[in-house]
Formats: structure tokens, sequence, C-alpha cells
């Protein structure tokens, strides 16, 4: 322990370094419940890819383990230290270096928080797609080891369709660049895709380049209320099916509904069992939204509601963005699942999940990504009661075998971390595993990245 | 060879066995110049799974050689035989199993022909994008297996982004699933896209889950003359820049065009130094159509033509996809390049090439996906000419250089294979070559899959 600060201290300035075991024991978790985490041995704050640099040899000559971190604002314990480690915290990091509208790209350092960066793409008319709820908080260093993905997915796909390029600080300290700032790029295997999601075990990202949009128009927004969760994923299936793309397809059920009224008065229909949210930033929404109203009706939808304008849409925007902290507000605690299935099971999913908490006589919100068919599941209960929170662990894990039997997926953006760690193998398979650890361990024989999760 | 041919009958039937030399030699190599080929032992035409694991666990216990082909259209040599290889031939594998509006999603066996699966989703309202010149003849497991793009690309992007899932047939026989239906997913290290231009050197993809898209309006064309190469790419950056979304932004040369003309008496002005063709496939198309036009007149076009309909339209894109079969009748052989530059970089890009080919006495055309910076320089020569063989070789190389030097990628949508091997080490440097060859260890450890390819 003396050997590793000293060590680190002969490249890092003082206030790189935190010690006082008051202060590291807060970056000793991300926001997942019921995931276990260590105690650090330090935390470092570097400034520079050298420090960077420095920190991953000492760890490797000392064979210390290193969890890399952003804002810990991760739902699967991915970012939770490990006993004696050092905390990798990459928030100081926080640079964008070019941003370029005729290349479409911006360079950025992974401290850079996701709403900063967006911010200043937007004032050159441009755009980065990825927006998970955590947004004004998480970096996008974060959004690429988490694989991050958001309510926009569902027109501008995930994270890792944004990331064409990466610096790299492996294992032992080199310095990898992979991918491009092309376009278009072939040239041998795609490393860059490989960290994307990789949870820091693979690397630390320090440099990041990112492919933008052009900004499109503000979305307007329509909400439909339908007596069943059934019937409002019959709707998705149609809008889907008919060729729409809209830019926001959302479900929220009526125990999510009620906890954000609960939570912010914000007068939504609480009565309905299910809300659609459908949008669209294109340049003329009305033919779409209209379309879209009548495949709702169609689908037994009992109001339709567009937006009279863009302050409209964006209070039903925050209504959803409100519906994972709300939901965590109705128990003492919650676990939130991020079972993704084919846009054509998700009727299947979300009554199956009713009747797992029924089952399991629990309440558990359901808010979707509908178009994607990624739904987030939220368990709760009371922490201080044994039975009760047993039974949470346990309809959680039934969940995400639903999912599977589904033809679906553990994990359709929060990654898995700690929280799912047992059941990525169920989803991968033997042979899935054996390979992914076989790449674990090209890019990190000692197995000092980040170990114990992923794999 | 007698043991190879007796093991490998024993699951497969004879007519998916061919050893006639004057039938195998012809599937010794694909379309790239210039690229050494072998002699393959035998040629497999496997029509199930369970054949192709009966040839990799052949070739694995013999310690064969296996080279995967689709429908040998490549232009990187990726697919030429090696001495005594199994030639894997995919074509016979052309089935189109499932077609999902719902989902969005296609799921085929590796020799489907891209037009064919085009036409097939076509009739559901769909879209599979990516349209390699060659896609009337390609495969989608070729298109895989190079990363293939197109004409698409700037709007629509690569193949890597179309495909979600794979099955592949590991070096040893066994069966990897990779991926997954859903429109998101992240557990794991994300292998699917590792297989995406890797040239049959990691497994043998015997399955693809592809994404699909809603089939957009037929794209209208605007045609604008230029009278230099860097005025018609100030016209791309401006394009881009202003944020419009083309479904294609292309530049021909004087050069490209006058030998289209040559063979198709396509009447295009071959007078021009360049010619820019963007087209938009929005519902409304006009406004963008009229911009880019002001656009291109800014930046000093001396003619813009749109197209009065989707006929005309048809044959302006006509003429592109002629251009490189078109260069290829200029002399007796061509090498056709690749090079990917940043879009800012692309008047550099092209003058640069221009003054390549003054350097080296030779014709170069230059046609290019302007819009995403990726130009393919086609060396046109006399390969009977020993010293304007060299000199093609040299002026190839130095294209490559020249595209390193502006910030590119030796190979923006065609390949490695054998063409550009030597190169790839260049734009990868030492650490990335170490860990890319630490996966191919990981995936074929005894190294007889497409052996002297890539890695």
């Amino acid at each position: 322990m003396d050997d590793l600060l000293s060590r680190l201290s002969e490249n890092l300035p003082p206030e790189a370094l935190i010690t006082d075991p008051d202060v590291t024991v807060s970056y000793s978790n991300d926001m997942a419940s019921f995931c276990d985490a260590g105690t650090p041995a330090v935390v470092v704050l570097p400034r520079t890819v050298e420090q960077v640099q420095h920190v991953m040899r000492t760890a490797t000559e000392l064979r210390v383990p290193v969890v890399p971190q952003g804002a810990r604002t991760g739902l699967s314990g991915a970012a939770n230290a490990s006993d004696g480690c050092i905390v990798l915290s990459l928030v100081k990091m926080d640079r964008i270096l070019e941003i370029s509208p005729v290349d479409r790209i911006a360079v950025v350092e992974p401290g850079v928080v996701n709403a900063v960066l967006s911010r200043a793409v937007g004032e050159h008319g441009l755009y980065y797609p990825p927006d998970p709820s955590s947004w004004e908080m998480c970096t996008i260093g974060g959004n690429i080891g988490t694989a991050s993905g958001g309510l926009c997915c569902v027109k501008y796909g995930v994270t890792a369709e944004y990331v064409l390029g990466l610096e790299v600080v492996l294992a032992d300290g080199r310095l990898l660049s992979t991918g491009r700032r092309t376009a278009k790029g072939v040239a041998g295997y795609d490393l860059t895709r490989l960290f994307v999601g990789s949870e820091g075990s693979l690397g630390i990202v320090v440099k990041a380049v990112l492919a933008l949009r052009p900004k499109p128009p503000r979305q307007l927004v329509l909400a439909a209320e339908f007596p069943s969760a059934a019937t409002a994923c019959d709707a998705v299936c149609a809008i889907m099916e008919r060729g729409h793309t809209p830019s926001l397809l959302e479900i929220m059920d009526r125990t999510t509904i009620r906890a954000v009224n609960e939570m912010a008065q914000m007068g939504l229909p609480d009565t309905t069992e299910a809300l659609l949210l459908a949008a669209f930033d294109t340049p003329d929404p009305g033919p779409d939204l209209a379309a879209v109203g009548e495949l709702c009706a169609a689908a037994g939808a009992t109001q339709v509601v567009p937006a009279e304008d863009a302050a409209e849409s964006e209070l039903l925007l925050q209504a959803r963005r409100l519906s994972l902290t709300a939901l965590e507000a109705v128990k003492t605690a919650t676990m939130i699942d991020d079972v993704c299935v084919p846009r054509s099971q998700l009727a299947a999913m979300l009554d199956g999940t009713a009747a797992i908490a029924e089952k399991y006589d629990l309440t558990i919100g359901v808010c979707a990504h509908a178009g994607d068919g990624n739904t987030h599941p939220v368990v709760c209960f009371d922490h201080h009661d044994p039975g009760e929170s047993a039974r949470a662990r346990e309809s959680f894990d039934e969940i995400m075998a639903l999912g599977l039997e589904l033809g679906g997926t553990i994990t359709g953006e929060h990654g898995v971390g700690v929280l799912k760690k047992e059941w990525l193998a169920r989803e991968l398979g033997p042979v899935g595993v054996e390979l992914q650890q076989g790449i674990k361990k090209t890019f990190d024989p000692l197995g000092i990245l980040n170990p114990g999760k992923l794999f």
C-alpha cells in the first residue's frame, strides 16, 4: 500500500491522489442496487494521458487492480470498486478537443459530460444523439464503457454507433489507437467496437472520436392512453410495421405514471393502464403524427393527445425522463432491469412481467423504450424487509429469464457489471464465454482491469 | 490429399466436392489485380451448417487451410486461394430464412445475393441499404467478410451497421452464436462486429440477422459540373457543413466520365473536370435539392442539372455504378484503390492523386463516395509493359501513403486482403497489430482460417 502510493506519486501531483478513506469510500460504487463493492486503496484523478499511463504501469508492476470510473451513474455495478484497488476516475479529463462541422466529428476526453458535449456541438448546428437519462451528469467515457442508450435510440441508435475511433491506455501502460476520423474504414478487426461496452475491462479510454449528425428540428410528441399494456404494444408494432421512423417511442405503465405524478404533480392521466409517447423530429411531423394517432386509435387507444408545441412536448419528455427516479421513491429500494426483446414480443414481455409482479406480490413499474423493445421493469421493495428483498431478487431474475425465453437479451443498454454477471453466461453460452475470456486475456493478461466484472 | 478428400466425403455428398483442377482453378481468386493466388486442393460447396462444421473439423484435424468465399467479387484478394487449401464456397447456402416487418430484421444464409435480399425485403416495404457496385452478384456473407460499403453509405452507413447477430462455425467446427435479434443489446464484448470485415480469418459465417429500414422514396438526383476537382470537393464540404443529409453524394472525374461515355454512350458532359451527383430520398426532396444546387453554384459549378424524374435519376446512378468497369477498359489492367480521408481533406486527396498520376505518367481515374471522403483512384495501365506496371504499383502505394498523411485509412470499404496487407501495419501501428494478432490467435489457434490474409 505505501509502495503503491509512493510509486503513484512519482508522476502524479498530490491533488490527483485521494487516500482519505472518508472520501475514497464515496467512490466505491455506482448507482446500482444489490451489487457488492469493495474499498479502494486510492482514488486517482489524472488530467493527462501520460498520468493514466503511469497509473497503469504502476498497477501492472505491483499487480494492483484498477477500476475505471466516469460519473458513476451506471446501473449495473460495473464501476464498483474492489478491495485494495486503484479507482481511476477520468472525470478531470474533460476537454472537448475538437468539433468539426465539415467532418461531423467531435474529439473528446473521456470525462466530458454528455450534456456538455450535446450543447457544445449544438452551437455548431450538430447533434450527438445518445442521451441516457443521466445525461446531465454521465460522462462520454462512461457512456462508452457501458454502451449507453437513451430515448433517441429508436431512430438514432446507441453509443456504439457514434464511436469512430479511440485512444486507449492498455493494462501495461502502452497507448493504443483504434479506428479512424473518417466516415468509413475497414482496416483490420474492429477494435473500437470491442471497447464499447467493455466496462473498462480491456483498457482505459483516454480519447474518443465521435460521429455527429446535423441537428434535427425539435421533436413534437403525441401521447396516447391505452386500456392495457398489450394494446399499447400493438400500437408500437403497427407504427413500426407501417414504416414510420419516430424519434422516440416510449411506454409508461400505470405504476410509473402514478409515481411520476406523485413526485412531480405533472397531471399525467393516472387512471390509464399505459401511456404511449411517440415523437417525430422531421421538418414536417404533422402527417406522421396524424397517422400514428390513427394507428393508436385502431389499436384501442382511449385518448390520443398531440402536444400543442415544443414546450408541451418537452414536458412529456421530462415526465418520461423522471420515471426511474420516481419509481425509486415508491418504496425504500429498487432493482432496475433492462431486458430487450424483439419488438414483436413486447406485449408478451410486459404481460409476463405483470404476472411475475403478481406471483411475487411486488410492485413492478415498467417504462420502456418500446420502439426498441427495451423494457425497464423496476422492482420496488422495502429493503428492510428480508422476505420482500428476497422476492425482489427472485422476480428480477425471473424477468431476465423471460426476456431470454422471448428471444431477447438480459441487457439492452445498462450493461452487465456485477448485477448480471451470473446471467451473462446463460445468454452467451459456453463457446461465447470462452472466446470472450480469450479476448479479455489478450488485452489484460494479468487480469488487473476491473476484475470481477464481465469476465 | 487423398486423406483429405476421403475424410471430407464422409459427410458431404459428391456434388458438394469439386476436385477437377480445370474447375477448381476458377475458384482461385477474386476480382483484385496483382494479388497472389494459389491452387486449391478442393472446392467444397456445403448446403448446411452441419456440412460446414464437418469441413472445419476435418480441416482442423488435418491442419489444412480453409479459404471461405462468396461470389468472389472482392477487390482486395481476400478470397484468393492458397496452395492446397480447401476453398469453402458458401454460395449454395442461399436461403432467406425470415423477413420480419415488425422487428425490421431479416435472417439469411451467407450465400444470399445482395440484390436478391434487397428485392425480397422491398416487397415488405423494407430496405437493406448496403449496395456495393457488385450488388447483383455479391453475397451477404461476402459483404460481411469484407465489410462492404456502396453508394448509400453517406446516409445509411456500411454493412457493419446492419449486422445484428451471427452464427459462425469456428476453426474447430464448433458453432458460435453472437449478438441478437433485438434492436439493442450490450451483453459482453461485441463479437458480431469483430467478424464484420474479418475476411473469413476468424470463422465461417453461416447465418446472419440483419437490420432493415423502412423503404425510402426513390431518390432524386442532381448533377453539377465543376471546373476542377477541388471546387467539387468544396461543394461537398459545404453541403455537409450546412447539415444536409443526401442519400448519395458522388464525384466522378473527367477520366471517369470519359470512360463511362466510351463504354455506354451515356452523354455525360465530358468536357467538365468533375461531375458531382447529389441525391435525396426524402418525401419532399425539392428544397434540399434546390439548396444543394445553390451551394454548388456558389462553389463554382458551371452547370447544375436536377434530374427531371426517377428515371433520369436512375440513369445518372447507372453511370456512376459503371465507373469502375468503364475505367477497367481504359487500358489492359487496373489497380483500384479505396482510400478514405476525412471529408475536409477530400480536395487535398484528389489534387494529390492528380499530382501522383502526373509524376508517374499514368492515367488515374477517380470516382469517389465524396460524402464519405471515400475515394477510388483507379490506376489504369498496360500490364504487358513492365515499366508501366511497376509505376502503377508505385503510384498505388503512394496514393495510400497520401491517404494516411491526410488522416485517412488505406481502405474505406474494399478491405485489406492480400492487396494491402503490407500497408495494414503502417496504419495500425505495432501495438494495434499485436492485439489484432492476439484476437486472431484466440479464434484460430492453428492458423488454418484464410492464412496470409489480414494477420
